[in-house]
């Protein structure tokens, strides 16, 4: 058999590895409010600018986020769509799942009707 | 201010963490339709099996599947509340921004009825 895992795109890694961090979960739903600098994005964590400035390069090595520099100030923004991807991963293993127990149910639904106590 | 991150479960961390591994998002698609046994689960895998166990460890831990053991076979199910709970995450980060950009459109179209071209 060929190795399964190779199947899986490297971005989906990636984006589930920026979101294991919780300075950049927070930053992704600080994000959803509305664009912010990084100023105003670092401000909340103690924490020195370069550090934080690289946790906003991994969301943005992975697409989670963009930004634009106008004059002096570095802006973000949330790029929905890479959320949308891991949320819609996640969507299809539990659907998959509850497909799974539905047809269970049907299964031991007839099993009783087949046999009344 | 406090610092925002310690807000955020460290559960939360740890499920997005094991799903960055392909080889493990695999166990999970695979979990989803059905328990499997570790033999059954490693055998498509060019991989060590301590290697392989170690991975169901991860899954294991971050409460992804669970696992019992009848004789000498373990057997691993899919835990789906934790799925879930990754979901909905990324599912209320997805919803902020569309009620943003529903709010965005409310007020251009404010715009274009007091300003008629």
């Amino acid at each position: 058999m060929t190795p399964r895992a190779s199947a899986s795109p490297p971005a989906i890694d990636d984006i589930f590895r920026a979101l294991s961090d919780p300075t950049r979960r927070d930053v992704v739903e600080r994000l959803s409010a509305g664009q912010a600098s990084v100023s105003d994005l670092a401000a909340p964590y103690r924490m020195a600018l370069p550090s934080f400035v690289a946790h906003l390069r991994v969301l943005e090595g992975c697409g989670l986020v963009t930004s634009h520099k106008r004059g002096r100030v570095r802006t973000y923004s949330l790029a929905p769509q890479q959320l949308k991807f891991a949320e819609d991963w996640l969507g299809r293993q539990r659907k998959l799942w509850e497909a799974r127990l539905d047809r269970l149910d049907a299964y031991l639904l007839k099993l009783k009707e087949e046999k009344p106590q």
